[in-house]
């Protein structure tokens, strides 16, 4: 089952990362520690080997990715001697990164998109192309009346306003071309109802959105904890310092909103109430890929006493999206493959803000996840048995 | 189902809190914060109520219960004005608690206590009465020969030597009364052969043991996120300073060895290995009932790439153990009633070191302590279906 | 000596529990645990006594003292037996606050003070009155061409505009009733030139300002270790959670920035060179009176090996601030005795934010602090001699 | 002036990362961060420079040096590219160092060591060598007569008892040899009557002990904020985490507890009582060169009201004691060149438990070093004037 992995983004971090590491993994220089699915618990026929994956995507930018991992391997977050060791293999992938299409109106670049992405897909013979945006999060976006049907949306894309965010666009012709979809990030991408309407209408299972890699991943273990020993959070307050490309972007107070609230929903939604407390997002340049948050929860015990946890989170975020990254386009691939559509809820374990889910709790996300890689296994699908 | 609860250190921080706390709910004086069978998923017909519990103990101090209660207050462990309102209940208490059986063999304390246990049942006309350790940690029980079994028990317990640590003591009068018997301490208790075979001949259900009130709590929550993420642990350690009447007793290196080998086993069941490092228990009598853990994790995720997560619990034990023996007694209760014998593995949601159990995981601890309460509450049992 | 201490705000937290401290002092009620000027160090004859203390003061709120004294017991920073048996003594000093005066322009308010400061000596045969403003943190002050020069303030005063921060209004009274006025808050005060020439005309000494209580302190001797070591410092992140009166205040942004100010400028000063990073305060209402201040500091040690170190501060501002308070009439009382006028750069020690100091560094300041009280304690001021 | 480094442990990581960071210095390769004798207060003609200095050694393993450092600079405490372009001026400092001496008796030994010492002083024409143990952790010594005095040593020494440790055996060679001696670790080294003698008959100082590099800094800073503050320290618990060789060596109890000792003594000598809690040492492998420790200091304030400070301290040793031994040999050095002998109680500001100082208060160890400093470049000698 050859498959394609597009990255929106794909000189950034987290896809420089995940190339690195699937090459290395496919060159067996490397284990797949934070891989997800080569757990017992998950791997399987179904899902594509790390040999029958092809990289590809766009960027803004232009440096070349082993620049891009060779920064990485500085800043201590690939190793060397890995970096140096794929050097052919990164050249290869080299090749298949386009730039993002550019000038014209919002058809135009859509069109230029699709264009790379068939044109990808037809080169390399894959039997699917994935598209994951690892891009750097956007301001929140303004609603627009183009957002409600797929008919309104074709015909305002022709002309002069730029009336999808750049996240929608690359969703609208990912669907547009047949290509399932998966947002690791917290823009906009899919969730409009045109698009969604889009990709329904093609068939395609679409997965998002908003990585869980560091603090809310401790939280969502840490929420029902509190909940399944009815111990009342009176209050949980967390800040985040990052550097790095996401550090800066997340410095303007538009993306730090939209990510902001991805990051405490997990809490009402856990405990059935919200606490006192926000959630901070700080810029430090000087601690590059290496994110640190520190959070403090405040508990009523029986009787009222008070109490208190609080935690440290040490994290790489590049080094912990990564695999994910990889798991996401393996399961979606897989997915497609036996026919599912829509968003596929059963994704929720991997996502801050998950789609169609109806829980936070990463114990039951899990236990969901197991669920459904093994009916891929098996070779059933629940929306279309046969 | 009017059901007694013995408790075993009756005047302990434990033991008091407890039974201020049942007192304060069946006085609606107080919510049920930290009672999980108060919880949505656990509450119903099957449970006794809070006013069906009637309280009794043993313990080897005789300050009077009021007095314990109102030390608790001035440390902060229980509302002043709690203590205050409920001296009346608390004086009727105190009428139920005898000295521990003292002098002679250890047959002789064995009857002493039965019948204690015997009268408590026959005074309030008691369905049932649940006996509970929540006394001081022992030191290590050595082996005996007449540990394995009933007869073998029997006739040395009639002979001079002290054959049976002190616990075990208690749960064999216990069993030998017909009582179920929850261990809520990493004493011995009933895990011998010769015990766990008397209670079978009696067919009678137990729990245990080691109430999971702290660190490992958290342990339990987080140990299977960094599993089910396939992250590599590499060392865990930890520290706990503790004052108090328990802090004192595990400054005995020998106690203190039982309850670290406890608290440590949740890693590396759930982990499938043993990551470096160790647990270590400090008194520090100033911290009084409350208790500091701090945890430092190293791990390993994509490519190797060293991150770190530590966190600190500030907690007060009493607090989290209280409510947790209520639902305890009330949960054996029910088994009991419901035909349940031997050990309940479906309870290992409780503890550090549960019985019987699959998993140290809390999420699938609690899956299946819901699952038993739902079919207590339907009216069944697994073993003695009618 | 007998000196009166007025305090402006003086039903608040820091205001009562410097109150119920003094008289728990002066009865033999309590110890001098955080009264500095207790110490070896700087304890001596110049220092009024505890017993020669005289509280009065104003506050816009009526809540009687002990009332507030009562809801401080409950919330753990009082010993309600404390307040329990002190209530006559409360109620001595109640009789000594007045409403802050309302209405008419601000010369009329400053009369009324300027009277009731006046009444508040002569009622009570004082040698001076010390004021100190322990009220709420104010917005940060928009310059006004009335706060040049007595001349123009004075004029100003009389008309209709509200030209002076009402705590520069009550350093206005303060000096023109000659008082020494010492500043606990980062509110402007006494810091404006015309005020500035005031106090000096009336050969006054004031001292301030934002007492040095929690997270500063910590900074005031950790970064001179920094750069003592010679060690670069990355960046230093802090977040301030805190609930109760100041938490609320500080939640509008004005008056944070403020804060936020005087608490890096200890860095840039101390270090030589301005970190990375920035402090934040969030207001978190369970919190109470109770502070938790968490700081990452990164540095780089020799040939630049990353490090890093971290600290939680879990403090009661009421309580680290009420001896703070009374060390500072005490000091200022002294000063005023000995003939000492202007900025009391010496008091540096007890400020986040000290007048006229050349250093942050804690051990410096405790240097210049006891070689000050020395002299005091000698008989002699530097100002001047004879 | 030429000035030997000799150090004893020369291939460990402090003596390796001492010898790269002073070639890189010398080189204008490294800026001189960490260099106390850099700062501004205390840099001047006194101070031998780096490229004064030459460095030799002994150790008991024959790991060629630069393979050390590629060591180091994998583990992240060395920059790779700083050892690579250093390795001819590593072979050179390669070619200066010994075997330690072995076989005979302690005297045979000592003779060896002393001839080594001899050499390389004539062979780079040095006009001194100061001598610093950087060698592993050795256990507490066991007295023994023969430490009383000189004459009684020499004796023993002959016979085939080993009645010195290793680092005593060194310290008598060094001061037999007309060394001045630093000690930088806990080991007994010269402090025994006998070895303070001998160097009193030689006019040498000396220098020690047990370098101040992480948790005891920090508290050598923190201890004397709570004592100016009159704050009452209850409890201060420490456990450091570490692994590389000392951890190793450490984690033998007999060297853990001279390290323990050393660690605590600074609280009780600063607060003037002793707090509850003890420092605990762990070894734990997977952190390499790097060592977390964390404290937690709980205290009262004004009126008893219970607060915490908790710390982390994440820090690498090597890096943070290099530079320290670069300072330690550059101010022996220039002490012995002003005539001072004896303990170099100025030197305090540098160790955990340091000879003949009167306080352990960084701050005014700083200040001592200073004017210390001052003197040197002065020209004077407090000892000997003239």
């Amino acid at each position: 089952m050859r498959t394609g992995v597009w990255l929106v983004g794909a000189r950034g971090s987290v896809a420089t990362t995940s190339i690195v590491g699937a090459l290395a993994l496919r060159a067996g220089l490397a284990g797949p520690t934070g891989c997800v699915t080569e757990l017992a618990e998950l791997r399987g026929p179904a899902l594509p080997s790390f040999a029958d994956l092809v990289f590809g995507g766009h960027d803004v930018v232009a440096t070349p990715l082993v620049k891009r991992a060779e920064a990485l391997a500085d800043a201590g977050v690939l190793p060397g001697r890995l970096v140096a060791a794929l050097a052919d293999e990164l050249a290869t992938v080299e090749r298949e990164l386009r730039p993002a299409p550019a000038g014209g109106s919002q058809a135009d670049r859509a069109t230029a998109t699709i264009r790379d992405l068939d044109d990808f897909r037809r080169r390399h013979e894959l039997d699917r192309v994935v598209v994951v945006n690892v891009s750097a999060t956007e301001p929140v976006a303004r609603p627009h009346p183009a957002h409600a049907d797929p008919a309104t949306l074709r015909a305002a894309l022709a002309g002069p306003e730029e009336v999808l965010p750049v996240s929608s666009l690359y969703a609208y012709a990912a669907v547009t071309a047949g290509c399932p979809y998966v947002d690791f990030t917290p823009s906009t991408g899919l969730r409009l109802p045109a698009l969604r309407a889009l990709a329904d209408e093609r068939g395609l299972p679409y997965a998002g959105h908003d990585g869980k890699t560091g603090e809310t991943l401790v939280k969502s273990v840490l929420a029902p904890m509190f909940a399944m020993r009815h111990l009342a959070v009176r209050s949980w307050s967390g800040v985040n310092l990052l550097g790095g490309g996401d550090g800066a972007t997340l410095a303007d107070p538009a993306a730090n909103a939209a990510k902001v609230e991805s990051k405490q929903r997990v809490l009402g939604e856990t405990l059935g109430y919200q606490p006192q407390g926000g959630t901070r997002i700080d810029y430090v340049e000087s601690l590059g890929d290496f994110k640190t948050a520190w959070d403090l929860v405040t508990f009523a015990g029986f009787l009222g006493t008070g109490m208190r946890l609080e935690f440290t989170w040490h994290g790489c975020d590049s080094a912990l999206a990564a695999p994910l990254v990889l798991d996401l386009a393996r399961l979606t691939a897989a997915a497609h493959a036996a026919g599912h559509r829509g968003p596929l809820a059963e994704l929720a374990f991997f996502f801050k803000d998950p789609l169609a889910a109806p829980t936070h709790a990463l114990a039951e996300q899990w236990t969901r996840l197991c669920e459904f890689t093994r009916r891929l296994h098996a070779g059933g699908s629940d929306d279309q048995p046969g």
